[in-house]
């Protein structure tokens, strides 16, 4: 792949820190170059809003003139990101995707604030599918945005834009959200890292909630050591969120992952692998289980009923009446305003009871003591992020089959209390990447990253649809 | 007060435990004295089911002819106990308190089932508010229980057949349930100790359940210290229970109370106590305080209006629904089965929508976060167990709002996730006990236990309804 040239900087966090440190480069070379980048694109459906010119350079002239000593307070002085535009950043407008709801924040998310505080770069806020509804990522009030390698298909959701400004090199990490998949499917089709941490583990104060017992804020980066790093950062338990919760001890097996560690890994039974025809995305998951093989893995076929059941619980069940609960009566207010797809979902959970919504909390934690001994049995779970990929055409013919067919890997992971990172996992045929997801119990996110990270450097991908390739950051 | 004689057995476990290790009791006399009293007192109210005189005098006859090896692996070797009627006793009817309800179990609940396996007897199955659905408990379909020291007044409910079992020393214990005051009330309305464990440390599968998410199985007694001993035995994590948690430690200041260690004991504001005209429990109350302040305490004024909020979203907000998810097919097709009050509070519920839910889910969550401070400024919270008392004939005519009323010190506590003791505190005029609840975060029963009964000790009570004093239990 292409060196580091002046006009095509490598993003990467740990690149980034390397280029700084050596003083090879400087925020504001850094911010002009994406700058540059960004009016080249025009509008291209990834921001909803991007910091003005000015400041941006501003702020990086501000890092610049810091002392050394203040700057070694910074651990993400100069690096640039992105916050999926559901999250509140004081000084910025909120739209949720949809405009005609966008208000001025005057509160920044504690996560978001933890990391500017940390030095790092704020560009802008970035699009989404309306109201982190979908996971197809182009149900959106503002411009649509497709997939990263290919303006026919679909970029992926919710946290479109998210995924696609560290896709395209805009940014070094995106801060998106997660309650059914929305940080893992557009990471998965567009060639990056998707983290989902443990619900809780990050803050998820002003914001503007999908579900807010299941809401997750989430990281996606170009490497999986890079999402470890901003991990490090953003989490921190916020006394002021009743959703927060301390970090905590993983599983014991699941401390951390050692090069060539033995692990067990569980994959669904063959039948219960489900690829909507997709034979691309089969052969690349059938590879992947054979690579993690090679390093140390014994691959055990489960039973994924129980997945599957949770997955019909999220979709089915009453917890899209916390949708209604977070932004029911805006659509009720402003039918017109919203994307139909959304207003459908969103309305259609006014006929849920009470009554059922308690059945839905004990069918959860039902399953979740069901599902208790399996991790006794298997290390993490190693899924497809998704079974295929849709082109933008298809999902406007069908879009709400097509779309519950691309969480048929990811809906069970918040409802049932589980971790989760997507890893690039090649090519298809079409040109458009799949990925690969590994899933654990709560707070296996340092185990997760070491065996995803490992993965990842197996494979030797291309960095999302950067002209840079993994083997780079560790040079 | 009078001394042991043979008709006139003192059925503390601790007090039944000496005379069995002296061999001057054996279990069948235990029986044989309780199945006289049984038939001396006839349908009192206090029980839906009764074990037969054959069936109890064999288990005893049983327990009597193992051998001492095997008797020293029964902790509660021939001590008397009843089960409330809405949990699962198999081969004996569960009938709630609804007649046309009764089903023939064929499971035990787990934790009378470790009780069982301990050596401890069953007696029968108490009588209860119907469905476990209010604090008076005299909403039966079967005989009207009343309070243990006067026929005009009520017994406190929902478990009032429990509390009126153990008060009136028919058993050593008895298994009772909590959802928002029903293991407290009664204890304090018939002047004997109600635990109510942690929420999920004791088993609530194979019981009728009121709101399944707050359920607690609770533990009457006439002493604290025999609470704990039956506390060790049924507590017990269980896998196939979604609800159940496992054993955890206490706040480090709470993992036990030392005999005259210092404490912090929070009292709502005198503007924010409520006895509801009861002058004489007023009396009863302050003079808890100065007793407790005697043993070592401080007494630190608190905000009592947090607690207050939670016993609103208990009883006016979404968890009624969890009764109509447990019981309300049935109350639908049998609605002239039903008591009217019950029936129209489980109906009421029908009108709740899933958003409402998540809702009340929020704010309770958004409660507990706003107390966490207040436990780190106090050890427990001491409350009166109820602010007052009503006659028969008061409910009949006004049952909503005095059942309210009730609640006013105990609602709130399996809502916010906290432990409690009630424990008796002496006698108003009108010859109707009082009594005063010690609550804490989860996990401190030990020490709740502890407090509670050096208070008990303190104030040299009448044990229950017996004719035995608290002194006999130390000699």
């Amino acid at each position: 792949m292409t060196q580091q040239t002046d006009t095509d900087i490598l993003l990467t966090v740990s690149s980034l820190q390397r280029s700084y440190s050596k003083e090879s480069l400087t925020p504001v070379q850094v911010i002009k170059t994406i700058i540059a980048k960004l009016k080249q694109r025009g509008d291209d459906g990834i921001w909803t809003y991007t910091l003005s010119e000015k400041t941006l350079i501003e702020r990086a002239v501000a890092l610049t003139n810091i002392s050394a000593s203040q700057r070694s307070q910074l651990p993400l002085w100069g690096i640039p990101f992105s916050v999926k535009d559901c999250i509140d950043v004081a000084g910025t407008p909120t739209s949720a995707a949809c405009p005609a709801f966008a208000y001025d924040a005057t509160q920044t998310n504690p996560a978001v604030q933890k990391l500017l505080d940390a030095g790092a770069i704020l560009i802008g806020k970035t699009n989404l599918d309306q109201f982190a509804t979908g996971l197809v990522g182009i149900r959106t009030g503002y411009t649509t945005p497709h997939n990263a390698f290919s303006k026919d298909y679909i970029p992926g959701g919710s946290s479109s834009g998210a995924a696609l400004s560290v896709a395209h090199g805009l940014v070094s990490f995106a801060i998106g959200t997660d309650t059914g998949g929305s940080g893992r499917v557009p990471a998965g089709l567009n060639n990056i890292v998707g983290l989902k941490p443990t619900r809780g583990l990050l803050s998820t104060r002003h914001t503007v909630e999908a579900c807010k017992t299941l809401d997750c804020l989430s990281i996606f980066s170009l490497t999986a050591t890079d999402a470890q790093a901003v991990l490090e950062i953003a989490q921190g338990y916020d006394p002021d969120n009743p959703f927060s919760r301390p970090a905590s001890v993983p599983p014991a097996s699941l401390s951390a992952y050692r090069p060539q560690q033995a692990f067990r890994f569980g994959v669904p039974r063959s039948n219960q692998r489900e690829f909507f025809g997709n034979g691309d995305v089969e052969t690349c998951y059938d590879k992947a289980t054979k690579t993690l093989k090679d390093l140390g893995g014994t691959c055990i076929e489960i039973d994924y009923e129980p997945f599957l059941q949770a997955n019909s619980l999220l979709f089915n069940g009453p917890w899209v009446a916390e949708r209604y609960a977070s932004v029911g009566a805006f659509v009720e207010a402003n039918p017109n305003s919203v994307y139909p797809t959304t207003r459908e979902i969103i309305l259609k959970a006014k006929d849920k009871t009470a009554s059922q919504a308690f059945e839905g909390i004990y069918a959860m934690e039902t399953l979740k003591r069901k599902l208790q001994p399996l991790w006794q049995e298997i290390d993490c779970l190693v899924v497809p992020t998704t079974g295929t990929v849709y082109r933008i055409e298809e999902i406007e013919k069908e879009p709400l089959r097509l779309n519950s067919n691309l969480g048929y890997y990811t809906n069970f992971v918040n409802l049932l209390d589980l971790s989760a990172i997507a890893i690039p996992n090649g090519f298809q045929s079409n040109g458009i990447p799949t990925g690969i997801t590994f899933i654990a119990p709560p707070y296996s996110e340092d185990y997760l990253i070491g065996l995803g990270s490992a993965f990842h450097h197996a494979c030797k991908n291309q960095l999302g649809a950067t002209t840079f390739n993994l083997e780079i950051t560790s040079s």
